[in-house]
């Protein structure tokens, strides 16, 4: 990996570029916004062809709602990535985060290639500042590592990841780059990736808004000593299991990193009717802005998590609900739970878990967001077009 | 009509009590929410029978989430309102809104009561007193009339209304109260109502969160000259397009009256796919965080509003797309419009209207909601349960 400056942010590297030692298995998630940038419709025909030498990001500029220009801009910036990378366009990944609207600087992006080639290396320090180059907002960078024995033999899987899954103009794109060692085929990869995400990026909420850019690509190299993993063994779901961790922590950094949050906020549910119950009611509590204002107040405002869990669209009764924050019981029996003093005093921790246990049935779902605060509104409002 | 203080809000009057000559016919609806408060259970029976003589209804305090001792409640303060109204409990409508979880101290609610009874009146001074007790984080009371002609002959509706359809611990539920001297049975009033509302009420946003108490009462005495109206007639459709009109008007003052709103928002999309489409896409704009803090800061942001019409899961093709901002064009043929100055001058009008035509067929929504500030935050974390 490297990083080099362009110019496409105020200050910093802004361009980030991944070269594979060997063309790489690869498989790729995108936003499912009907509103998608011009990298997102060139990365999702690469995705289908499975095969991948590089991955070229460039942060500053997200290059969507940019037309039909803004597409021939992402192939050319993939063909500045593939000369260094010594293949064909149609092998690199490529993916933008940033301002929308607004053509892409490609004297700059050419820049940022060059320097980001410059400075390739397969250590830390390259990752890490691969992991600088590519935020917008975020306050710091996003990485994460695992390894799992497969027939004996390890093998990685690491990761880096920006944003916190909102829209663009105000620069928050989701975007995550993956890499193991596995060999695996491109639909086996695709399979996995797809189970990671189910319970790790589609379980971030910042503030419901659904990017134009987000992507989630992930090379596999093949070079572990580990046999090849084929999909309904125990050695698919050892790897599945470590791909999901490795997505987990980096989706935990994201919540935890949102626009103006004050606090990293979980939200467990339990004992819904069924998990899509439990999915939905989650997903209602961890977006209702007058709970996230309550939490940035540190509120242990009961009923607000209960009204959301009521309104979400499935099973809910009120006597046999149970809330907690922190473990300091709110609600039960339909009335609530006096525990005064200590549930004001765990709202002031900086790790919030709301834990509502529906007692109807065995669903069950964790969401990770964070609080709704004044920054959120000032860097979201103070942002001009 | 009558207003009186009982002492459950910090000043002024804060039950409003509403009786009927006679007992009229009468319909309802209320909040969708699993999680209820005892006097929408309450209600919701009384409007089954369909005859109701009184409305009386409380602010400063909820009756939600106090379990059985809480309907028990629901029952006296109806019983208290029918002893004025010379009725039976079982006519009296009850609502409530404010803190939740908190037990409703009866004693005031007497004391309300006996003052609003003792102020009844049926001039505009009364019915502008009721509409001040029954509000809560409003900023001014809301009431709307109107008179249409049936067989020549006046047929009246008004009504008032506080709140903007979101939830309660923020004291910010949607209560209406509506009365008309139209002739008409309880299951036509109801049609009506139901029509009515899904253009108005239906079609207002604050925050996305929904209430535990949303209820709206319609009392129809038959003291009109007007003859009875039936269902499929002329006569039904001029009534319900009035009844329409009130209501309408009454939703627009509640969204810009939102929590911290320093700004009425229209959202109308029009070419969409379908009615349905349409609905769907207006709302995710009208329901985006990010959409709401740029209306804040007064900026022309065209990609949040696309990005949500694209992400309502509904059609959306982002080069047949053409929005504007009261009139000031933003965005067409995929990609943004140099409208510059025109465009950044209109955003700091109060009234914003952003128009969207999907260019897809001839579904068509508007949504009335408001910006996000500074002070939605501050209200909505400040306070404490």
């Amino acid at each position: 990996m490297g990083a080099g400056r362009g110019g496409l942010k105020t200050k910093g590297d802004d361009v980030m570029l991944l070269v594979a030692e060997t063309p790489a298995t690869a498989a790729a998630l995108f936003t499912t916004n009907k509103m998608f940038a011009a990298p997102v419709r060139y990365s999702r025909e690469v995705a289908k062809r499975g095969r991948v030498k590089a991955i070229v990001a460039n942060a500053g500029n997200a290059n969507a709602a940019t037309g039909d220009a803004g597409y021939a801009n992402a192939k050319k910036m993939a063909a500045m990535a593939a000369e260094y990378a010594g293949c064909k366009a149609s092998e690199v990944f490529v993916a933008s985060t940033g301002v929308i609207g607004r053509p892409l600087d490609m004297e700059k992006v050419q820049a940022g290639v060059t320097n980001a080639a410059r400075a390739l290396g397969d250590d830390a320090k390259a990752a890490a500042a691969a992991a600088l180059a590519i935020m917008t907002l975020d306050t710091r960078p996003k990485s994460a590592q695992r390894e799992v024995k497969i027939a004996g033999k390890p093998v990685r899987i690491g990761g880096i990841t920006k944003g916190a899954g909102m829209m663009s103009p105000k620069l928050a794109t989701m975007l995550c780059f993956l890499t193991t060692d596995a060999k695996i085929s491109a639909g086996v990869l695709r399979s996995a990736l797809r189970a990671a995400a189910a319970t790790s990026f589609d379980r971030i909420i910042i503030d419901g808004d659904m990017s134009t850019n987000d992507s989630v690509f992930i090379l596999a190299s093949g070079r572990s000593a580990a046999p090849a993993i084929k999909v309904g063994t125990a050695a698919y779901r050892a790897f599945v299991e470590c791909l999901t961790d490795v997505c987990v922590d980096l989706a935990k950094q994201m919540a935890g990193d949102g626009e103006g949050a004050t606090k990293f906020v979980t939200v467990n549910v339990t004992g819904a009717a069924d998990e899509r119950s439990a999915v939905k009611q989650a997903r209602a509590i961890a977006n209702s802005a007058l709970v996230k204002t309550a939490l940035f107040g540190c509120d242990p405002n009961w009923g607000r998590v209960l009204a959301a869990a009521g309104y979400a669209g499935a099973p809910f009764e009120e006597k046999k609900a149970v809330l907690k924050f922190n473990g300091a019981l709110a609600f039960r029996k339909g009335v609530p739970q006096p525990e005064g003093g200590r549930l004001s005093e765990v709202m002031k921790e900086r790790e919030i878990a709301i834990e509502l246990d529906l007692g109807l049935g065995d669903g069950e779902a964790v969401i990770y967001t964070c609080d709704f605060s004044y920054d959120y509104v000032r860097i979201n409002a103070e942002y001009h077009t």
